[in-house]
């Protein structure tokens, strides 16, 4: 995989931030300004790092160097003085990298509740920017896991008229340690020329299309942050219009890349034995499919069922019917598909026709319950509204992981 | 426990519908026509038994004699035929009883998409109608069970002017067989004489503060039910007026039975190890309360935490972050303590003041996560809004029953 981008370097070391001894600080950064867009959580308990970048985002959209991210600490929950030490960290960066002091997003990932242990992080900053290579994203992508098991980097080329630009990223999931929350972070880099306020657009398009329709346990953390940056180094002729034909083609490979970053979370959720792809098609309108999609993806009663490998769609049902959308059970029908992809696929079973169960095969539904990849289609017959939500089962391994279960 | 109503029998036997063979079919009966009151599930997919009772509660408020149980089959997504089956059920009791065709109730919990097997049912009626008697509450509490391991019956003595009335109840919590769901179901009499539509406001009112308060896993079943029953033979004064005494008594103590069934439902949850009671206060009204205490109570990462017995607070506060309503952190207050009752309790433990952690003992947070009860209280400082949520912890076994994992 080719994911250099022009004029990005990253890097990590290990700051000492883990109690394992891992790699916890990761830098991304370029050689020229980007601009920058980001997406934030929307918990109103954002952690420091989220008030900073959210600041920072607004006084200086247009010329950002870098990204620090550091896993073991998630400086949340912090007060005025994790406020202070997030901008530190950013401020100290800018300095080792030569750029303005208002020119770094930060990000944090892991214990709540604890202040950041500055000496560390101040030691580590200049270690990392040493780390710096055009060669050094699979090293960051490896630093910012917590209980992630598999490190995350995709990349994607966008033909811009004449020119190939890059798109790179690097994202982590649902990470733990003690006491932990699941939080989603991501840095997004590219070489393509766009202007700003068409950079936010695509990046929260592509998000609202991707990280947002990703459910493990339905819990938003204090800190998932999506990060953008383009330093316009693939001499592309400037995106400036919504409408153009370059500004799909770009908005279609961050999509793209931002999806396949998300379904990479997902199968590396905590304790995940089961990808699963709910589609609601026919509602009234795609928020409220959006809705009764997101209801299914995040039921104890689903989602165990999908761990069991158990046929148990009245489940389903019952979820789109306490989703708080407006459902008319004579008009319901309900599919399922299993496989990993279209060689292995089973074939698609119709369960239910007009709210009615139909006389399936009890022996086809179990094989397709079974498959590690499980597609559940849900038709409400109602009007054109669509979503697709991408989630897991709930298994013994994420309740362990999570109650911290001494045995 | 004297729970015997006047006018009131119960009775229960095994008509074949549970696999198991145990007594799965419980009538409740009065042998005077009652007024009646109901509260039914708000799914958009309800049962075929929630169908019909609504009907007959729009058409017959006030001259029903009895409700007709069944376990082992939830007669939900099962079409007109299902809807049928119901009303054949409820006339059968009614012939059997000498009473008017439209005036019995029925409800089902147990396996979803299944007809009922109404040859057994139609053969179990006249059995169980044999079987009635003033003694019969335990045995019609445990022939409605399903997973639950306990059967759930309770009473209360109300003084209405110079008379004493009775209410006394019955419950089923969260139910599995294969394929399964959860079903809440109660079944609540008196003997006390009230105006229906105060009986309905009493239910309502009284529902809504115990019922709607509990949360084992936020998945609203297709079947849940509660029906009150009033046959006025305690022969107190009629209550007719919303602002007496004497209705203030009544609902006092129906929301008394009613919270202690509510709970339970809960403490016999499934895979239930901890029985916690989520506090919200100083929330900008009593719903927004009420929808973070929900929110806090169905966290999957909550819930996980107190089954480790981890003193996982900023998992509290996510919740509250991400529960749709207006937070300052800044006033946020959380609270925890432990213990079954007064004299075991540890005292209360302050574990964040205005957002920012305290530097509390880690050693006594450890012990109060470590209760078998657990209160938790978040105060958002924001105005007067209250509410009270009862929960549980998310256990292996929960994920064990109801994946139905095969070992």
């Amino acid at each position: 995989m080719n994911y250099i981008v022009k004029g990005f370097d990253a890097g990590a070391v290990a700051a000492g931030i883990k109690k394992t001894g891992a790699p916890d600080l990761a830098l991304v950064a370029s050689r020229v300004p980007c601009r920058a867009a980001g997406v934030f959580t929307r918990n109103f308990f954002p952690a420091a790092p989220v008030i900073y970048d959210r600041q920072l985002l607004d006084f200086n959209p247009e010329a950002i160097y870098a990204v620090l991210v550091n896993a073991g600490c998630a400086n949340a929950c912090t007060g005025p003085e994790g406020e202070a030490n997030a901008r530190i960290s950013a401020e100290q960066v800018a300095l080792h990298l030569g750029a303005h002091e208002h020119s770094v997003f930060v990000m944090s990932t892991g214990v709540i509740g604890v202040q950041l242990p500055m000496e560390k992080v101040l030691a580590g900053v200049p270690k990392v920017v040493e780390t710096l290579t055009p060669e050094g994203w699979p090293a960051a992508a490896a630093a910012i896991m917590t209980t992630d098991t598999r490190p995350k980097l995709a990349t994607r080329q966008v033909a811009l008229g004449d020119v190939t630009a890059t798109i790179t990223g690097i994202a982590k999931g649902a990470g733990m340690l003690h006491p932990n929350m699941a939080t989603m972070l991501a840095v997004i880099t590219t070489d393509a020329f766009v202007a700003q306020p068409l950079l936010q657009q695509a990046l929260a398009a592509a998000t609202e299309v991707s990280f947002n329709c990703i459910s493990v346990d339905g819990d938003t953390s204090t800190n998932d942050t999506v990060i953008l940056l383009a330093n316009a180094l693939a001499d592309n002729e400037e995106i400036d219009a919504a409408d153009s034909a370059t500004f799909a083609a770009f908005s279609a490979a961050l999509t793209d890349l931002c999806t396949e970053l998300a379904q990479a979370l997902v199968r590396d959720g905590e304790g995940v034995t089961r990808f699963v792809t709910v589609q609601v098609r026919g509602a009234a309108s795609n928020a409220e499919a959006h809705q009764a999609a997101n209801t299914i993806a995040t039921s104890p009663l689903v989602k165990t069922a999908f761990f069991g490998g158990d046929a148990n769609w009245g489940r389903i049902l019952a979820a789109v019917g306490r989703a708080g959308i407006a459902v008319d059970p004579a008009r319901c029908d309900l599919f399922i598909d299993g496989g990993a992809d279209a060689a292995t696929r089973l074939g698609e079973l119709q369960l239910v026709a007009g709210g009615v169960p139909l006389p399936y095969s009890e022996a086809v539904a179990t094989a397709i319950f079974a498959q590690p990849e499980i597609d559940v289609r849900v038709e409400l017959g109602l009007s054109a509204g669509a979503a697709t939500v991408w989630t897991s089962d709930l298994s013994y391994d994420y309740v362990r992981i999570n109650g911290d279960y001494r045995t």
